[in-house]
């Protein structure tokens, strides 16, 4: 049954798209305005990304207890407003942890879009990154946002600039695009997105912005962005900390005329599926682009009592300080992999289990295969490899996309 | 009621002690015999306690799915026997992962420790420290037990020779000793620990052997035990994993002639603190001793609606990566405290929190101090220092003993 709908519907990947330009009924623009306040106008450092009409939207946000300013604002706008406009976003500066003055610079920043737009306040959302405990430079924000709308452009170059204005320790800019077909209708869908440290254990320091020509009814688009978030962005870490700005917004303006409905179950999943693919790819981008990383490694828990079991011992096992550092030394070091995975407690037994790297057995039922040691130090000397457990308790499994822990790491987040 | 119960007995704390040759009623011995297979007869790595007659013992061990061998062997000899005898132990080879030949070495251990001492294997212990996945070289350990034996004695020598001998990557050996003095009785504790990287979330890569003269009933002194190790090893962290031969052992000899019980309130209260300040000192030491550590913090939770708000928010903070690696940088970066403080997510709020660097605040009310950076600054610069956060929700409070995270931490544990 999904092996003959899949039949029915194709999305194509381009993982080194411009991003959002590739959607029709989009602008964007990307400009500089120094809003780390250090004199540069060449770092691009805000950008907007404005519907040609109005698009459904959706959001998935921190679960973070501390939340930033625009999260709060965000959530609320989502609610106030039946369709969105326009999204304004910063880098450079989190406003986290700002209080009564930051929220109302977040307000304030969605009402400067909104009035160069003209449309209501509640009809722009906003986003922010960077350093948390600092207050926005208003006055720069301000006749940044003037310049983002003067900037306004359907190009290659706008888009990229986007991309790049939302960058912080971010090595390079993170876009896809996919173009789905299905039943005869085609339609589009692009991202781009920004990481790098904490990704953790919900989402990530990232922000996520994702454009669609299709039209998709809000409570159905939210549906389909936390399926593709749970199978993305909930699945990767670095360091294991979660940020108070992590933000996924997914804004489908209609230009395609497709529309995307419960009633047509192929369109339906072709969505589904390529909203999954953007955001997989960008998650990969992400851990991909980690802070000072050198390994990605894709672990993998399979015959798992339950799901719960598989994610608690991938978490442990990916998030393990020991661990990631003997990945950092190309060490195969498995006992430490079997020493977290047990200190999930979640009933394993060592017996029972087996371990590959790769394709290599390390341990089958219990027994390390020692012999195999060369092969397992040549696998984990790549720059990205997997490695697998296997309880051997049931049929679930889980996987999760982590990265070793480096010297470089902790050099690069030592501050001041 | 509680304060005139303190006044009634005094605990006085010997913090560079020789160990266990302070107590009356044991013998012990600490020899080299190259468990590491490097030709190298000069690392001690093999120690043995010996009661004179037969001790009261209790023991707690490591939660891990994954337990090693000699924790296996010595719940089941807790179990079989009402008394003990001695303990021998290994340093340089975990024997965990290392199925069934490695029970059967663990057996063997004992076996060979109580042919010496004319004992049956039950009533002999075992504990071993070191790499995981490789089978102990048995000949070695053999002839290692065997001038143990020979070696056992009540010198503070051969009581220093045991303390390094269960070291592994520790720098120095933790010993501690503690006289208690209630209703004219007199008994003294005396402990031994070994270290270094993984202690957390309960008990550590450690081993810890502690002695007493008093005289303790097994059920209570597993009571006052895990009562002690609660309060102390449980309340450490350095890299947030857990071995798989966590275990702390207390034999209790009685030579004193003071029997501790249920119905003299005051000696138990006596008994149950100086184990607790024995092993509140060597859990300090073990962190103080932290695998290439810099800096020793003392992170509080005041003011949480539950202990178990407070003990998770303790936990999320104590082992971020990214507040660790900003105390190696002694940087004050309140906004990441706040952050992983956040994501432990026990519904604080954030406009109610109140943060101190020692008494210097840095957030009142969720209102950032900033004039006070200068100081928050100086104080993050101190080898040691605390920090406490206060959710203002209620009056529970918790607090946990960490370390920074440290270049030297990964170059170290990067392995081969």
């Amino acid at each position: 049954m999904l092996k003959k709908m899949k039949e029915k519907y194709t999305v194509n990947v381009i993982e080194n798209s411009c991003g959002i330009a590739d959607v029709a009924g989009f602008s964007v623009s990307g400009v500089g305005c120094d809003i780390r306040n250090k004199g540069d106008l060449n770092r691009l450092d805000l950008a907007l990304v404005s519907a040609d009409g109005f698009a459904d939207c959706a959001g998935v946000f921190t679960t973070n207890d501390v939340k930033a300013a625009p999260v709060y604002v965000d959530i609320e706008h989502l609610r106030a407003s039946s369709k969105i406009k326009a999204i304004v976003a910063n880098s450079g500066n989190a406003n986290a942890c700002t209080g009564a003055e930051g929220l109302a610079d977040a307000r304030k920043m969605c009402a400067l879009a909104a009035a160069k737009l003209g449309v209501k306040e509640s009809e722009v959302l906003v986003c922010s990154t960077g350093r948390i405990g600092e207050l926005l430079p208003m006055q720069k924000i301000e006749s940044g946002i003037a310049q983002a709308h003067k900037n306004l452009a359907k190009t290659q170059d706008a888009s990229k600039n986007a991309a790049a204005a939302i960058l912080t320790s971010d090595t390079r800019p993170k876009t896809v695009t996919a173009k789905a077909q299905a039943a005869g209708k085609t339609f589009t869908l692009a991202g781009m997105a920004k990481g790098a440290g904490m990704i953790e254990p919900n989402m990530a320091t990232m922000l996520c912005f994702i454009t669609s020509d299709a039209e998709v009814e809000k409570s159905l688009l939210k549906e389909c962005l936390l399926y593709a978030v749970n199978k993305s962005f909930n699945r990767i870490t670095i360091d294991g900390d979660m940020s108070t700005n992590d933000t996924v917004l997914c804004l489908c303006g209609g230009a395609s005329g497709v529309k995307i409905t419960r009633d047509d179950a192929v369109l339906l999943e072709a969505f589904k599926d390529a909203l999954t693919k953007v955001c997989k790819v960008l998650a990969r981008k992400i851990v991909g682009d980690g802070e000072k990383i050198t390994k990605v490694i894709d672990f993998k828990v399979k015959g798992a009592a339950t799901k719960a079991q598989a994610e608690k011992i991938c978490r442990a096992v990916a998030n393990s300080l020991l661990v990631k550092s003997s990945w950092y030394g190309e060490d195969p070091n498995w006992g430490r992999i079997v020493d977290s995975a047990g200190y999930a407690r979640t009933g394993l037994d060592f017996a029972a289990i087996d371990l590959f790297y790769g394709e290599i057995p390390a341990i089958l039922k219990g027994e390390p295969v020692h012999k195999n040691k060369p092969e397992w130090k040549k696998h984990v000397s790549q720059k990205v490899f997997d490695i697998t457990l296997n309880l051997n308790m049931g049929e679930e499994e889980e996987s999760i996309l982590t990265t070793d822990l480096t010297v470089g790491y902790v050099e690069f987040n030592k501050g001041e």
